[in-house]
């Protein structure tokens, strides 16, 4: 089952690489750096017509079409084709394909794939999580031997003070932090240690769905920043994290 | 001549995509983040003696032996091994091999090479700029229409509070922001346009020298924040993008 995710994420992120005249196609929603591109649709309609073959009766959720209960009964992808939108327009190289499976209201399947670097991050429900299929872990490491990821939640000016001053003192705990501008590989990387923490004030389900398996199946953890669980019919915040630097953090800050 | 500085470049980056038992190696200078690995002195070794064989008269700046005078007459290479040290640690897998050479005190060539992604960016002076053998530009956009790179200068503490508040402020008139870890890498990143501006309060000359002349070599500008030119025996503050995102930053901030 898996196998056939991998396969067409891989051949998603051909197209990705394959883009061009990509500023010619770009459109404008709503708020800034919330681009859509042919390529976004292009992509989401090859995976859609592509894992109906081998999955006739689920349904799906994407960034063009929205968030809502579908995930809850049966089998329901929840998919972002082009996570890292900005980054893809500017030719930034650093974008991922993100396919997450849910069944019965639960996540049993990941895939993250960025064509730019050939790396595919997956996991199964209770089988681990991989790294181009090498096992990988989310090594328990305290807040001040992490690096810090964090995502600006562009779509939403008002978290703004919010993400800076945290990302501030974030900082002065930590070995640093990055903005990659994209969610699904930054959760991805705290998957496999490359960094400890992760936050963003906002985001859609289609940017954690994938990753939040392969976070967990790396013995890492992810929630939202206030505690809690994160949800799948609608958007939250995102603390993710090795188990250490992800439990320190709810000690260190409250945001109830 | 610039064949030369690429072919050792690459051959350098080879060095270190085969680094292995990297935490083991680990080393701590003074201040968090501040790490040296056995594999930072291989690759500036390396560097040196095959240089050497092609330039014999010329000098050498390099992050483990430190900033002089020497550029200043004849022919003095400037390199830093391993640009993004801790992504390098961290194997976040986003560094680069950065070695200009100056003449006389002018940058005359450079060459940044990422090993991760296996992209070259080169400048001979009056010749333009290029990556992996095709020409690029900094393309003029405002900062509203650009991706806003920074770096934390994690050196220096005491530049930490007006980092974040001039991410936050060009944060809020821009696309975006990113961080990446790497001010080599950042830099070029101007150069092809993927983003237009970048900032840090205080680097060291083997983190710019190189990149200083891929940038004007591809139309942009390069100088300190405050300012004036970027000094090249000693550390300084960096201000670079494409010519139109300098000047309108340049005519928002004052720093002086």
């Amino acid at each position: 089952m898996i196998d056939k995710l991998i396969a067409a994420a891989k051949k998603a992120g051909e197209i990705i690489l394959s883009a061009h005249d990509i500023e010619n196609a770009v459109d404008e929603k709503s708020g800034t750096a919330n681009f859509v591109t042919k390529y976004d649709v292009m992509v989401q309609e090859y995976l859609f017509d592509e894992l109906k073959k081998s999955f006739p009766k689920a349904k799906f959720m994407g960034e063009e079409n929205g968030a809502d209960h579908l995930y809850e009964n049966g089998l329901c992808f929840i998919i972002d084709p082009i996570d890292g939108t900005t980054n893809f327009i500017m030719n930034y190289r650093h974008s991922a394909v993100s396919i997450g499976l849910a069944q019965d209201g639960e996540m049993i399947a990941g895939v993250v794939y960025n064509p730019y670097m050939d790396e595919v991050f997956h996991a199964e429900k209770g089988k681990g999580a991989f790294l181009n299929g090498q096992k990988i872990e989310a090594v328990e490491r305290s807040i001040a031997q992490s690096v810090v990821g964090y995502g600006t939640s562009p779509y939403y000016p008002d978290k703004m003070d919010a993400t800076f001053k945290l990302v501030r003192d974030l900082y002065e705990l930590s070995l640093d932090v990055r903005r990659s501008g994209s969610a699904a590989l930054d959760l991805c990387y705290i998957a496999c240690s490359r960094t400890g923490l992760f936050f963003e004030t906002k985001l859609s389900p289609w940017d954690y769905a994938a990753a939040s398996l392969i976070i967990t199946e790396a013995g890492g953890s992810i929630g939202r920043i206030e505690g809690g669980d994160i949800t799948f019919d609608k958007p939250c915040s995102v603390l993710a994290g090795n188990k250490k630097a992800a439990e320190e953090f709810h000690t260190r800050f409250s945001f109830k």
